[in-house]
């Protein structure tokens, strides 16, 4: 099938170019009687929108989605939910630059490549725009993992350049913490260690004072996921969560539990150890479990099953590639050229990833539960 | 869809236990006319097995493959292709730890869980076995790349424990490395750096007399690729490459190009630049192509389509869980106890894991560029 | 996956109700560089719009497309297309009848069954509203096929009542046949027997003004088409058009070719018989093939493969539900009681039917050709 | 997708040609828990298989089923179920014949056309021999179904030639009468009306005799299938069974219900009326539904859902192809020829076709329970 979808049972199906009418996404699988409105969607799609903070783009989006299918009364009806948000802030500028000249680490060569022809008015299906797509229907996957099994992810920055977060409990951490700082105001920067956070905060700024942009790494947390939650081949839950991961822009890495750093582990000591229920330090996902494990180094999946333990993934995201300097580049003709992207780019990705991989891993939880739902014999 | 199949135009589907009568995989998608026969199949299968060094599990099993459709005169016919493996080596032994007791590190507790159910007699359907199909269906869509666009997919050992190895070039290693020593010897490892090879053979050596094991990281280089393959959004080819790996057993991180590295860079440093096709240092993976980039981090792909530059992964492996000590754990019923895994285990996965992660890349490879052919205007 | 997609690879997702804002539909797996815009789209919507002529519903609807994206410059880009059609006459009368009654031989009481939550003001998901979205899909499968192959799909109305058109050379009637009569006027029953059609027009208006309905079957006939398309097992041609027609609404049965009347057939009558491809009576689909059969039972199918023979599909459409008349009923509680439906219904559904099928048919040829093209070596 | 797989939940996987090693399945998504065993899968295989009875043709294949994998301790783990069935009477005979020339009516040229190669010992991928392993994934289905929610599904024939049976009441036959005749002796004919039954044999009689063969029309009918079970748009639950039935060799048309009956039907002849759930007649598919209709034209399915009535379906079968007499043909190049078929053919393919039948159309209903399983609140 072509790749405008995602998701077997929880299944979403998006279209839509940044610089186009709109993008709309398509919902289909989930359940009658789930409350939905405007007004959710709107949460977390603020949380993604462009010009919400001075450290993002100060492109102005409102991002007004409309539910054009499938809830009747404010709840879903079982039928398939379609959401229009269009797009109102596409300048209709002077695009001969990006029409004939590849910008360093976008996808307008790899397009030409594939399609032959390019709406060159900007990202097109490539641009971050398509992740509202994403962020709607994560709304809705969030609330089905909550409704069903009392599910929640919660994502954060790590890392941003080398300031590395201290976050020794991941589960523990609240969307008021990622969203607001102590004294209530917005937590632009979206990490939860607060004296972290005030130095990325301070190195964005330096870096777009810079016409550059830094990288980083978000922490994506799943709690209350009930053990059973997996295929145990293919689709084991943690390649399911890392394409959805990996399917988003600018991501080059991605790792759960100890991750990479299991390459120089013995076993001796990677292995979790299996515990009986109660006494234990470490916060299960799944309370209804009588057996956990000491430690988390699995990340909540064993055998790409999920254990009952929180499930903890990092995504790695380059720097922004569009940069306001001269870089050399080529033009469609492979001519020796260079480009300076106008306008308005987040110096760094991470603030508004944060919504997007909870989206996606949401969307995942909600899916797998299904599958498992149709299988189980209870 | 549940969950034993992979792919979608070159589709792989399969089934099959430890210590049931064997592995079976249906290969379909397969366009007419590719040579293939038993010792095609055998060549990546024995790459894999068991017994095959002194450095893996000294279980012993043949791996002999029995083509049972969808080739004649060996040639494919365009039909469904099964492969049927059979188990030989599956000792009835006393299974009655594992039936009651939850191996740390591994999917016993997972699939009780899941399934209510399980099968006791060994990993089941999550054991290493189940990667026999993968890797026969691999060969497949070796030669599938080969044939059409001259793709090549190679694998080597990057790291055990805390010996890196040195490859500075990563899409000039060639098979005949990653398989022989400068001797002619069997490079055990499949560590292309020699001095590094000779290290981990002692680390892993030395780690099984201790009665542990020991995780590390594969690297994994596909040359060949024409720019062009992967869709823009949710089926990018980062995104299917990233699922295919992490669908193997014990991979716990997955990065390409830059990586995890990425998070500590800017923009400006970052951003390979493109440059007219000739005259470069770096060897394009598509020849017919103009353009190139005058570096590669990012790994052969820019928004998750094939740049035609060399792609480059990494996949993190756990150090295997079953250790011929005894471990604390607990029974199903959650008491404390502990287990000690009878027999026959690698100390480090590593060396059998490079034709498997060889395989799924390749698969994905065939996948996407029949994927592209459907929609190609040419 | 759940049941609001179609097709393989060029793939269709559709949402949207009779009384909600309006239905869309992504086309996904659509090449670039097809020419596409609104008022290719207007061409068919309007033949299957209500108020388009006295023997169909007189509900007005202009039917009036948006592609939200997948075009730039009136052609496709390759990325996903999506169109909404808004609904503009859906009254907001009084519904509570159909909330609390099941109307006879509609899909109220089996929503109620399956969802337990219904949006009663309509037909909902149900209604023939939901084919808007289709038809518009169908006119870029269309292009589609013209474009890469010369197929052409012409369907018409072949029996209303018991008034059946003769029709000796099915592969040999135009669009212009079906829309228009001999005099230029428009063809209301798009019946291709002109003789025949004015009896039909007589018919359905006589039972119109019985307040009731009346049933028919209508022959497609997809011309064009070369041999070899088609899946040999499950997704056979014959198995995917067949799906693709008994999911429009109100369609009982469907058969191809001889159909129903191979039950009294011998073998000998009934094999067509294959000859060289020159000086024959019947005018073979694919005129580059030097093999045809000398008549053409089969339909232009052959173990489920086209046979670049005309296929031939006829369907049988149930006379219209709702009636403008007290039938017996019962309530969501199950007493008894009766209702009538108000309003504005097609007393024959057939003459509406006509580009519903006609773009189903032409979406699976779309999907299947996509599909041979992956998988053929020239 | 490739065709060789069919369902979404309940997925089926094929592979194997009539003169191959053999034909195994792949069955995907079948809950844990399930009893089976070879002779469970045995029952249905023989009711299938050639040599059954004088009727059929008189090749032997015992058609022993092993099951390789997904079955542990006589219950189904909830993993893929792999079933291998070998080939044992492919005769290593002179095929020069069926390489050179195309058989009238087969698939030999569309499979040329398609694939420009072919297996030509036989029909290959497009023999009968495939259905053997939709035959035991049906035995899975059926036990699902029987299990989870009571469904049964029997077919039996329903007309051969031009001798129709009389079968009032179509969910009241048992599998008992379609087997058996009153006296204990096999029902040859699978025909639940004795006296047409005997007519039926002689009929078949008599053409095989002729060198000739006789079409005819199978029904199938499913009971105990509770109200809700199919999707609204595309995956109606009438067109999967419709897809499902046309997947199957030599099915020129299917209708349920009332069928291409419809035509002449006027809507207040032709729907079915809601009434209470005592007190009626017609036994209700779903004895916990209090809403049935009190006759059932509209073959148990609204709106493409089921309604809890009786589903009843007709599939109409062409006259065998191959014919014990010669008969004009062209060679590859389209020079004329004649081919006689040798050897063992069905005169007429209802009596075989049953266990075909009825075995598709368990699947799409296990399919279809699991999906609505999924979404269920309750």
């Amino acid at each position: 099938m072509p790749g405008n979808t995602f998701g077997q049972f929880f299944r979403i199906t998006t279209a839509g170019e940044s610089h186009g009418p709109g993008n709309v996404v398509i919902v289909d699988g989930v359940p009658a009687g789930i409350p939905l409105n405007v007004a959710d969607l709107k949460v977390d799609l603020d949380r993604r929108r462009p010009g919400q903070s001075p450290l993002v783009t100060q492109r102005q989006e409102p991002d007004d989605p409309e539910i054009l299918s499938g809830v009747f009364e404010d709840r879903t009806t079982g039928t398939s939910i379609a959401i229009l948000i269009r797009n109102t802030d596409q300048r209709s500028g002077d695009y001969s630059d990006i029409r004939d000249k590849y910008r360093p680490g976008h996808a307008d060569y790899t397009f030409d490549a594939r399609y032959g022809f390019r709406d060159y008015r900007g990202g097109g299906r490539s641009s971050a725009r398509e992740t509202t797509s994403r962020v709607a229907a994560g709304v809705i996957a969030k609330k089905l993992i909550a409704d069903q099994f009392g599910g929640q992810v919660v994502a954060y920055v790590k890392q941003v350049g080398s300031i590395v977060a201290s976050v020794p409990f991941p589960e523990k951490v609240t969307l008021q913490q990622v969203e607001f700082l102590a004294d209530g105001s917005p937590n632009f920067v979206r990490c939860p260690d607060y004296q972290a956070a005030e130095k990325m905060v301070q190195l964005i700024d330096e870096v777009r004072r810079d016409t550059d942009s830094i990288g980083g790494v978000s922490e994506i947390v799943a709690t209350g996921v009930p053990a059973g939650l997996g295929e145990p081949v293919f689709d084991k839950l943690k390649a399911d969560l890392a394409k959805a991961l990996f399917s988003l822009p600018a991501v080059l890495g991605v790792e759960y539990g100890i991750g990479f750093g299991c390459a120089e582990m013995r076993g001796s000591q990677n292995n979790d150890i299996f515990v009986g229920g109660s006494g234990e330090e470490i916060t299960a996902s799944d309370e209804r479990s009588l057996i956990r494990t000491s430690s988390n180094r699995h990340g909540g999946m064993l055998g790409g099953i999920s254990s009952g333990m929180p499930i903890i993934l990092r995504a790695a995201i380059k720097p922004t590639s569009s940069l306001a300097r001269e870089q050399p580049t080529v033009t469609r003709d492979g001519l020796p050229t260079t480009i300076r992207t106008k306008g308005r780019h987040d110096p760094c990705l991470l603030p508004r990833f944060i919504p997007m991989a909870e989206a996606m891993v949401a969307i995942v939880l909600a899916d797998h539960w299904l599958r498992w739902k149709a299988i189980r014999t209870a």
